[in-house]
């Protein structure tokens, strides 16, 4: 099969629209300037990986100001062209070096790559957004999703010569907590159990050519190939594909429960997370039963997300329409529906939501690029 | 696309090996005589349907020992040919008339057939098994899993002349109970949540061709067909598709909470479904929280499920292999696996479990002929 470009995924699986729903709080005109002398120098570590095109789709359509951009990746990928707003660049080798000069630098090339880069570039005085998982339980970084905890970043200036990290958390984290988080504010969250619908995204370009590569097989009547994922993926689903821990949740599920801690700061939350992968392309969905301290209606709680920033909510019961991972795929918002009463806890302290959002955007690329217009 | 039959299915998705894990304690050796003199007469109604063609493979494997069989159907089918145990049949018109010295008749071809014949097989002396929810919550008829509650049909006997109703639960119900019953009886369930990960069979053979259809349109990058579902299923998932109810709740999910509440003859067990539609052929999946009255740490649960008749555990941490939809398809057993404390409670009055199960067979079919065979 020939290698499948992210932009005819999108074709094939949803429309490739850009659709704002709503007032987009952290794209304000002031900003909109793109190659401006007086603009940071940007870096992106990654640049050929999903979410790494991702990134610059996002600077573009964004009108991210910059001075300068530099595009890099592993040794295996240097030499290529990639041609950004009008101008062509060759994708550079990471080295120690690549940062001088960089004022911000998108990390999105696995943990290795950002352990052993990310504290090189900040000593240069880069300040990294990192989408990897290696320094988001980092005391001193900050974990950031802009609508939500924006002030954990509050003292990490551009053009004062300092580096920093700053962590973009995982892609369910994200997604779970733009809907919950308003519900949070009004009503305190005691307890959350979040199960998951998880895309082949998650796991790369890769995962998302071989589910489409297996689904051919399988309907063919062919053994699937297996390669990114050790079984069947096609018409199936399985367990998330990370090692399981010593308590039995493997490594996504606790880097939910962990990070919304974090997040929200609140040490007392309880959280239990179940994550499967599903044969989806880009979008993950999840069921999320809430128990707050304080009473809350589902008719205050739609209201509430109804007026979330970046938050759609698709709660039509009549005609059975709710959020799909196909409907939020290529979106920036999050949507939730099926909002109602938690029918095993008495009064109005529980609730059920689902949520749906697009694992590479705001589950990924977006809220990178957003942690960084916060700081323009 | 030329129609699929059923068996083509099994050969795209599965393997069609029937696998029996451990000793089934209902197909005893006496039953084993199929066509025989003295056996009860029997009749398939909906015999054409994906479930109908599932009973007669289970009456054919288990040895169900019959006197004579009916094939019954709506007009439209009415005069195929079935060829059954090297004899043949020709289908007939279901009428008012089609049970006489019909001594047991397997219903599956929905609610308002069943609504409107059961009742009349009844009269004329018939055990009918329904398999649709027309009579589920009838306080007068028994709601059954052979492995849980068998003493709810206990005052039925075959040869008194006298028809009863006996219903089979929901796939959904079923599937959840026969991994959960053996919990309750040891620690008593207080309260439980599930998520369901639901297969395309539950919406018929025709929701499983759409399916494959789709999916084959969606990889030519044509638009999906959409007559079974109003939406796109390839390469998406949906809240499930029947009515949502006043209290937010879709049908499917009440069914559960109130089957479950009468199946354990049980009031004030607390009970909270959502069930979404995921683009798998013929198993079901789900996460299930539990809440406990007496404590049971994960590994009594572990050996309880084992020695669980009908129930195969795989929940392998170290090599990440936990049950999936296509391992249990065209399987007798419900998988257990991802067996741990819930997080969110604390100590041992917690657990979460995760269960798949084949939607036509225990899900439907092997559980109705199970019924059945307690009459014997």
């Amino acid at each position: 099969m020939a290698s499948l470009s992210l932009s005819r995924h999108n074709q094939l699986f949803s429309r490739p629209i850009f659709h704002r729903p709503k007032p987009n709080f952290f794209a304000p005109t002031k900003i909109r300037m793109s190659l401006t002398e007086n603009a940071p120098s940007i870096a992106v570590v990654g640049v050929t990986g999903a979410v790494g095109q991702e990134f610059l789709s996002f600077l573009s359509d964004r009108d991210f100001p910059y001075r300068s951009i530099k595009m890099l990746a592993s040794k295996r990928s240097a030499g290529r062209r990639i041609t950004f707003e009008d101008k062509d660049y060759v994708v550079e080798e990471l080295t120690p070096d690549s940062f001088a000069g960089v004022d911000i630098a998108f990390f999105s090339a696995g943990s290795s790559i950002s352990k052993e880069f990310a504290p090189l570039a900040v000593d240069r005085g880069t300040v990294v957004v990192d989408n990897s998982s290696a320094f988001r339980m980092d005391e001193k970084v900050p974990l950031v999703i802009p609508e939500v905890n924006p002030e954990a970043m509050q003292h990490i200036k551009l053009g004062t010569g300092k580096g920093a990290l700053i962590a973009n958390p995982n892609c369910t984290t994200i997604i779970c907590l733009m809907a919950v988080t308003p519900l949070h504010r009004r009503a305190k969250v005691l307890c959350m159990d979040v199960t998951t619908y998880q895309a082949a995204s998650g796991a790369g370009a890769a995962a998302m050519e071989e589910l489409e590569l297996q689904t051919r097989e399988v309907l063919e009547g062919k053994s699937p190939t297996c390669k990114i994922f050790k079984q069947q993926y096609a018409f199936n689903l399985f367990s998330h594909n990370v090692s399981i821990l010593s308590n039995g949740y493997n490594e996504e599920e606790m880097k939910m429960v962990k990070e919304i801690m974090k997040i929200w700061n609140d040490k007392d939350v309880k959280v239990a997370s179940t994550c499967i992968r599903v044969p989806i392309m880009r979008a993950h969905s999840m069921n999320v039963k809430l128990q707050f301290e304080r009473p809350l209606d589902e008719d205050t709680a739609r209201d509430i997300l109804k007026n979330a920033p970046g938050v759609v909510v698709i709660d039509d019961r009549e005609a059975n329409h709710f959020p799909t991972p196909l409907e939020v795929s290529n979106k920036d918002y999050v949507a939730v529906g099926r909002i109602r009463r938690d029918l095993t806890q008495d009064g109005n302290h529980g609730l059920y939501i689902y949520v749906c959002g697009d694992q590479i955007r705001k589950g990924a690329a977006l809220n990178a690029i957003q942690i960084a217009e916060l700081l323009l």
